[in-house]
């Protein structure tokens, strides 16, 4: 989809899975923070929650490869005619959906049988990234300077995500993965809406591919990093104040006692044994 | 061995070797979440089970490296003539086999024997999947673009075992690492159809090597891979359930106590640590 | 700020943090092993200290961005005219120091509030340098060889340093790590200062691009890594016997108790696992 | 020094100091899974035998020094004339035995005093195998393919040397990585016989660069893998039943006893935290 909105849909919904994992991770980790030393297990709501965000990634990834399959000017499950492939780019994209609807099957099977090895979740979305890396990168041969640099970019979020997520699978709980995550989603998003932009501008002519054109793309590539830093930063701040606030007064003695315990558990668990001479 | 066979053999190997971890890590999986705390060695039954596969390992090496040194165009064991090395590839065929031969060893040997250190028979494992990928990758230099394309693919399950097998060096009885490692095996042994397929095939002429076919196979590789996943799901899900149902009715209540200790345990191990709190 | 005042001024900056995180460091070393197992708070001279250094970056990183956009040939926060970019060098420089400051924000928030996760500030720094770096490869496009030589082994401090700072978000308090990171900003320093000698030398022309200076600049890139160490080494030894003749004659006799306890927290922590046969 | 002599003198270094190190760890392997639980410094036995090791480190580098410098056709510690620089071939050398000079004083520094953090040792000797095949790396550039091809392949042990033995920083005492470096030692060691044996061979012409030789080569390579993890395995069998016959029979019975501690400490850690269930 070759337009301006085929890259700002998949844009939006990466926006919003940042936000969206910011918000939870921000959640679980005042749960985890608040809790007394008794109670270990996650309360059912985090468990409903994430049903709801494993089964809205099985449907966006479905809507996701029906749409790519049978828009117009789609494949319509052609894979091959007589004498060639079928818009090889819209069944990359189907590839791509399939591997994020992988990742939501196995959050749904990870939260609803306890059989199911912890982290496989992780495994998942990280083989996500790393197969939507690996089709991007070569996706980008034969092309212009600033359309495969701007594409490239792109690389950098994703296997970086991909990266963190596989940790993940070893370190778990740990807040600063899980922001980290979150921010290189929203990052991913604002490029897609900035690769949009300059590619397929809503008026005016694509930029060409001058010298000038790239090293502005690279700048403007670490400015989404700086505001997606700033807006992992400031949702968390707000949700976290909110949810004190409502969580209420009679955590508030709790807290003031708690409060040191903020640290993410991984790293506690490194200072204890680090305090221990 | 460039025909059709000379990658279905292999190809096989490595997709019944992928089945034959699966199963067996899932058996052991699933023994350690059902033992009572005290026993904690592995029964004399996972112990035989070592014993066979690395013989087999040895065994299937040895007949690999006699099958292409004597074979009717193979190089019977000459490495050279006054003007030139005696079929290059017939001897990296064999030094891949040699390799997977010194991991069978040493897969006995620590099995057989307690002195020699836990972990060396993943760091075979590790290196041998090394050499193989160190051979493939300048076994690829001045091909045609497909050909090269889809022989780099392979370095992708390649490399990736290596490394998640070496992980396993220090991170041990990680059910996903293991389950990660048969997976990339399957991938590896269907791809080497795929490749068998594309560049020998059983009828018509080989694919060549326009833009169409490379952006394929790439796709296809992805493709691959989601079968893979899905491959060792379904045959972990299969075992776990035949296993539950063999261990019987003594098991029950005490599965119904222990299902929440299914984590793996070095997960486990960091909860309890971050959950000291 | 092509001309060596350019260079040497960035590079004073990076001289002078190397030194300060060295002493810091050592400082908060030698606290950290001579403490009674009962405190294990950081006393507020140390929280101080994290206000005044996260300041300064702030200050500094506010400045350098002042000043190449208001220099007399900056940009004067103009980006773009009808026809072409404005001086992207002095904005891609302003983005480096932009992300200093963000770091330093991280420094101050994660030192003032306790309930900013740990880790947090070493992130930040790490993302600086990972920005640094980014742009720095993007920099050395189409320059003539020995330029593009010399500022890309500016890279491997750069990208060395950043991914030893994200190994700190995980292992916390070591040493060695802490003193690796502050070598590598001495190195990344007197680089600077090499690079402006190289191409902007204060008198006669600026070196040519033949391979005997190529050569050269390699091998004396590894001379100043030589330097950098012992410059470390000397400034911990100064430190270390300077603070531990001010903490006077009371603590000697606890000294030569525990000196045994000079290893690093989490090396000392494998250790005990490890001696626990 | 480019003949045959100049390959073979620092490859036999390189191989007695393989040899040097399986003995030195294996014996410290013993010692670790034999002692009783309350022992835990090592015995002097294993100080003295650190001095010794860096002491010659430190004698070998400055004698190194010496040679290529005042060597009849060396620069006779003269860095430039006026119109070039003199020998940069023996300074990139000399630069060499400055890193592993560098190690050994670390050596010497980390066993010496109990101040110095433990793991200084190998990060010193990390480094000086990063700045081995960082010159290497730029050592090769426009030389004929075969040249360079094999001079490349000696950067997989000294860059893997360098990557295992910093992982060493923070995993200490695991015998596989201790063995891992000695073997990647030997490798390096025979390997440069063969790259005396290539290009400077005693009698008859150096080898050409056709694409046969380039083949058996990178083949060549994986079988020094092969014979330098024989060669470990052996002399690490050898050693070891050596020291248990002379350790005695008042040990046999806490041997029989014992040999189940034979793991590695830290995975033994591992496997503690995962039997815990």
């Amino acid at each position: 989809m070759a337009n301006f909105g085929g890259h700002a849909i998949p844009g939006s919904f990466f926006l919003l899975y940042g936000f969206w994992l910011t918000v939870k991770h921000v959640l679980q980790h005042f749960w985890r923070t608040h809790q007394p030393k008794g109670r270990q297990n996650m309360p059912p709501f985090f468990k409903k929650i994430d049903y709801v965000e494993g089964g809205l990634q099985i449907f966006a990834a479905f809507v996701g490869i029906m749409v790519e399959q049978f828009v117009v000017d789609g494949p319509h499950a052609h894979l091959y005619t007589s004498e060639s492939w079928v818009k090889p780019m819209n069944w990359q994209h189907s590839t791509m959906y399939l591997f994020f609807g992988i990742s939501g099957i196995a959050m749904v099977a990870s939260t609803r049988c306890k059989l199911v090895p912890t982290g496989v979740d992780r495994l998942a979305l990280s083989l996500a990234l790393f197969v939507e890396g690996f089709l991007f990168y070569y996706h980008v041969h034969n092309r212009p300077l600033l359309d495969a640099h701007i594409h490239k970019l792109v690389l950098v979020p994703v296997f970086g995500g991909s990266a963190s997520t596989m940790l993940e699978v070893f370190i778990r709980d740990n807040i600063i993965l899980e922001l980290l995550r979150a921010c290189l989603f929203i990052l991913q998003g604002s490029w897609f809406y900035q690769i949009g932009f300059v590619l397929y501008p809503l008026r005016g002519p694509a930029w060409d591919s001058n010298d000038g054109n790239v090293m502005f793309i690279t700048m403007c590539f670490c400015w989404h990093l700086a505001v997606a830093l700033l807006l992992v930063a400031c949702t968390s701040i707000v949700v976290w104040s909110t949810v004190r606030r409502f969580s209420g007064r009679q955590l508030d003695t709790e807290i003031g006692m708690r409060n040191t315990s903020s640290k993410t558990s991984s790293q506690k668990a490194l200072l204890e044994e680090s305090d221990e001479e």
